[in-house]
């Protein structure tokens, strides 16, 4: 048996789930590797909250030195939130050559490429099962399972906070708001949830399974990112009738003429597998040439599956092997600079829904726009209006993002709408 | 880059689609990874076919000692099938410190105990993620990516010709044998389909997958196997009207009395992620105690998804990672020795289908019996008798195995049926 002892930064619900998983299973894990993980320090501004919920053996403390200068701890859970402190703390246990395991997906999204460097540089790894999808091991699988596939494409949903609201929202019949407070109040969503339901954690997680699936650095300003928090009622009824449901979608796709990365609403259709991710839960669908495609479906957050994932980058190290992943593969260091693709190069089908006057001329003059713009309409549906105002909705054939929105524009600037248009992709 | 010369044993579709694979994304795995892989030599009994189907620059030939004394290759590709000549194979590899990676899940269910001993014993690797589910790296994904969770249990769908036929069954209203007949003409089905519609493909990679999950020895007798082969279009109908779908489920199940191991057509209820696996693909449903259930689906079998295993076994091992799960994870070893549960210990919900005379009394006398061993009815339905027949379906609540078997053969002894009753497990 080889003793693992682990210093931990932070005292958040991760760290705590950590605790709770090897009072429960750690006896488990030393029996399938033969690995004695143990948390040996904790680093936390409040030691004494800590001391009172129980940390068992660990030594508990304000001060990073109690880890850094540990000489026993080679492995430090970063569990500390943000991007200025966990930079730091991130930076000083390289330095210490500790290996870092994270779920800090923000992080690594935004200081990926410094961070990455410096620990090759140092020759330890920095471990990040737990920044994606929480308990699913999608790391590893889009890294090692599927390392002979070129990816064609990323499609996912990649944050349980959006999923439940969306979700809630139709079995429900509830708006935005009404989903957003139950889930609130059943502890999947924060307080402040602005950094879930408006795509910016989606597309964190997205610019970490695009680094390692298409080896390239990925600049998160490239990912296009729109949030939920305009998806009504409505909408969720519209996508129903029209066979499909909306989910926030990250979306990494390979063209001939460029990389698509976006965070946004999309209308799934319901006999996509992404279709079924209900409620917290989270999926992965990634499409390899080889593979073909593969989905991952599992909880993308809470304590427990985060753990695991945090857990299972500690046996990867502490076994010897992530160092040999940290050594070798070159996403870490950058990889290609491909082309991205904007929203206006972008071909997928779309959707609109106008709020219009109930008058005469409104339908022929929207199509009239969609024609001159070269938007090629597969769908229309207009509902019977009410208090002088009327809906129409309309799904395109694939065609380049650019005609659609100038379209869309054009339409909502001639004053052919009464309230700027909602619009969804289509997957 | 590093030059990682493999040997290929056997010439088989998945030797020819590792052949495929490189040809299109070698360049992309060194791009990876910094590893060069490729065929530098083959040994098969057809050295013409393999070189007039073209071999790139591999040296072929029939003696195995072009790849067991050659120096340069460190890693054999054991695409034989069987378990005799394999189990020579991977003896003789093992015996000239060679790792060794295979897609054959027969040879590793019926000699693991032996080949993966000798491994241990020379310091090699036997790394098998093509042998379960094809292109989903769920053996990974088990054994790493859920190493602190205790397992409670793994449903899967791990037979794509099974998975194939039956779901086209379904949806085009057919018997087994035009199902099977068409899934022969669209390569998804083997000219003789017994080890696959048996059930018998299944309990090997059942038997790999429980390896891991519960840390065991698993002896192939210990799973009880049941095939597809009596499925009828009128148990599809049946199941559908009951809000089910018929799978070949492989059930692993961790109960506090035993293990709990069989192979068997189920009713899986339309909304569990497994009823949504369709035609040849395989999904693997895991439930443990931190991530919860995680759910994968992805192409089963086939050349190319085959390949995607092998090829990253293969960098798994030429980078040195698989040999530090070899030599840590004690499944390989044999670690517990658990208690098995037999079917009439299961507690699960049964199905059964009765044909029976049409004649008074009849009925009666099937409830009687039931009652009489305690089998508790949740629903029954009898539909309208024809040609002096007519059927009665029951579906019970979750029960002792025994107590339902003993009903079912009593009431087939007493001469209420007129053929031997059809009984399913439900999920």
């Amino acid at each position: 048996m080889e003793s693992c002892p682990l210093g931990l930064f932070g005292w958040g619900t991760v760290g705590g789930g950590v605790i709770d998983v090897l009072a429960r299973d750690g006896a488990l894990i030393a029996s399938r590797c033969g690995l004695a993980v143990h948390i040996k320090a904790i680093v936390t501004r409040t030691p004494s909250r800590v001391r009172s919920q129980g940390a068992g053996t660990a030594v508990v403390g304000t001060d990073p030195r109690l880890i850094l200068e540990d000489p026993a701890i080679r492995i430090v859970l970063l569990m500390v939130g943000g991007t200025i402190e966990a930079r730091d703390l991130c930076l000083a246990a390289i330095a210490s050559g500790k290996h870092v395991v994270t779920a800090n997906k923000a992080l690594l999204a935004v200081h990926g490429d410094e961070l990455f460097a410096k620990a090759f540089a140092r020759g330890v790894g920095i471990a990040f099962e737990a920044a994606v999808a929480g308990g699913i091991p999608v790391i590893a699988a889009l890294r090692d399972g599927l390392v002979a596939n070129r990816i064609e494409a990323i499609y996912a949903i990649l944050n349980g906070t959006c999923n439940f609201i969306l979700s809630t929202m139709e079995h429900e019949g509830l708006g935005y708001q009404e989903a957003l407070a139950q889930a609130q109040r059943l502890g999947y969503a924060e307080a402040d949830p602005t950094m879930d339901t408006d795509g910016s954690d989606t597309a964190h997680k997205l610019a970490l399974l695009a680094r390692i699936a298409f080896n390239a650095r990925i600049p998160l300003n490239r990912v296009r990112i729109e949030g939920i928090q305009r998806i009504g009622f409505l909408d969720i009824r519209s996508a129903h009738t029209m066979g499909a449901r909306i989910k926030l979608l990250a979306v990494a796709r390979q063209r001939a003429d460029g990389l698509e990365l976006r965070v946004a609403p999309t209308l799934v259709p319901l006999d996509h597998p992404l279709a079924d991710v209900h409620k917290n839960y989270n999926g992965i669908y990634m499409v390899g040439d080889a593979a073909g495609p593969t989905l991952l479906v599992g909880q993308g957050a809470g304590p427990l599956p985060t753990a695991s994932a945090v857990l299972a980058d500690v046996v990867d190290v502490a076994s010897g092997r992530y160092q040999q992943t940290a050594r070798r593969f070159t996403f870490f260091q950058g990889g290609s600079e491909p082309t991205y693709l904007g929203e206006s190069e972008e071909h997928t089908g779309s959707y609109a829904r106008f709020v219009v006057p109930d008058r005469a001329g409104i339908l022929a003059g929207i199509t009239q726009v969609l024609s001159e713009h070269g938007v090629s309409v597969l769908s229309i549906h207009q509902g019977e209006p009410a208090a002088g105002r009327a809906m129409i909705e309309i799904v395109t054939h694939p065609l380049r993002g650019g005609a659609f929105l100038s379209a869309i524009e054009h339409i909502d600037r001639t004053g052919l709408t009464m309230e700027p248009t909602v619009c969804l992709r289509r997957l």
